[in-house]
C-alpha cells in the first residue's frame, strides 16, 4: 500500500503531499518578489512551483490541474504572458484562474494537481 | 503505466487532463451567453461540461468534486435552480461555491474532478 | 473496478465522495457557529471536518491537500490559530488560503482531499 510522502513540510503546512501517483500541490507564492509586479511575482511563484514538483519526481508536464488566484485579474494578461512562456508546450493543465484576496503584498498564489510517475510508485500496479 | 491524456488543448490550458482513474476538469465559463444572466451562463456552462465529460469518457454522475466560482454570491438561489435540475439524482458532487472575480462578463465558473471508469483504464488495475 | 462511494448525500451536493484511494471532500462551513467568530466557525469547521473524514475512513493524518477560504483576510491569524492546535503534527496538507465571498454569516469554509487508505481499497491493488 502507497504511503503519503510530504515534501516542504511545516508545523501548518507542506508544499506538496503525493500518494500513490497523485500530487497535490499547495498554494505557491512569492517570497523574494513579494510587493513587486505580477510579473516578477508569477516568474518566482513558477521557479518555486518548478522546485516543488521536482522535489516529487515531476516536471511541469505532469501537471493535471492548477488554480490561479490573482488579487486584481486586471493583472490577467501580465500572468499569462508569464506564464504562457512557461508552460509545457503539449502539455497544459486543466487550469481556472480568479480573482480573490491574497496575503499582503501577493498578486498571485498557484496551486495545482500533478501526475507521479516515478518507477517506485509504478511497481505498486497504481494508476 | 498510465499516461495522461488530454482533451480542448490549446497552448496554455486543456479543457480536462485525466490520469489513470482521475480526471481534472478546468474553469469552464460561458462563451455564447457571456454577459447575460447567471441562469443563462449556468446552463451554458454545464452544457460545456457535459460536453468536457463526454470526450473524456464520462458523464456527471462521475464527478467526485465540483467548485463553482460566482461573480457575485447573490446570485447563488439562481445558479442553484439550473444546478438542481442538471445533477445527476443520487450521485451529486463534494461541491463548493465562493464569490470571486471572474473575467469580464462571465457570472459563474465551473471546475471538477471526476471518476473515470471506462474499459481502458480499469485494464491497468487501477482504482 | 472501484465505485465511487458519496457521504452526506443531498440533492445538490454530498459531503465527500471517494473513488479508490482518493476522497474529494466538499466545502465544509458553520452550522450552529455561523455568524459568530471566525476562531468559533473554524473549531467547527474542523469537527465537521473530523466527522466528514471519520464517514469515509480517513482521519486528518490522511489530508492531501486542503484550500481554506475567509470572507476577510484579516481572520487568518485567528483562523491559523485553531488550524495549528487541529493538524496532524508531522501530516499537514498541502494548503491554500484565500479571501473570497462566502454565504451570508460565514466566515470560513474548507475544502479537502485525503488518502483512503482502508483495507477494502487496498485489495483493489489501487493507490
Amino acid at each position: 500500500m502507497s504511503e503519503i510522502k510530504r515534501v516542504g513540510v511545516a508545523h501548518r503546512w507542506c508544499a506538496a503531499a503525493s500518494f500513490g501517483r497523485i500530487a497535490f500541490i499547495g498554494g505557491h507564492t512569492a517570497r523574494e518578489t513579494r510587493g513587486l509586479t505580477v510579473t516578477e511575482q508569477t516568474a518566482e511563484v513558477l521557479r518555486l512551483l518548478d522546485q516543488t514538483l521536482a522535489e516529487i519526481g515531476c516536471t511541469k508536464a505532469d501537471i493535471l490541474g492548477a488554480q490561479i488566484i490573482l488579487s486584481n485579474m486586471s493583472m490577467a494578461a501580465e500572468m499569462n504572458e508569464v506564464w504562457d512562456a512557461w508552460v509545457a508546450p503539449g502539455h497544459p493543465p486543466a487550469r481556472a484562474c480568479v480573482g480573490a484576496e491574497l496575503g499582503k503584498g501577493l498578486a498571485v498564489e498557484i496551486t495545482a494537481t500533478a501526475a507521479v510517475r516515478n518507477q517506485e510508485a509504478s511497481l505498486d500496479g497504481l494508476v
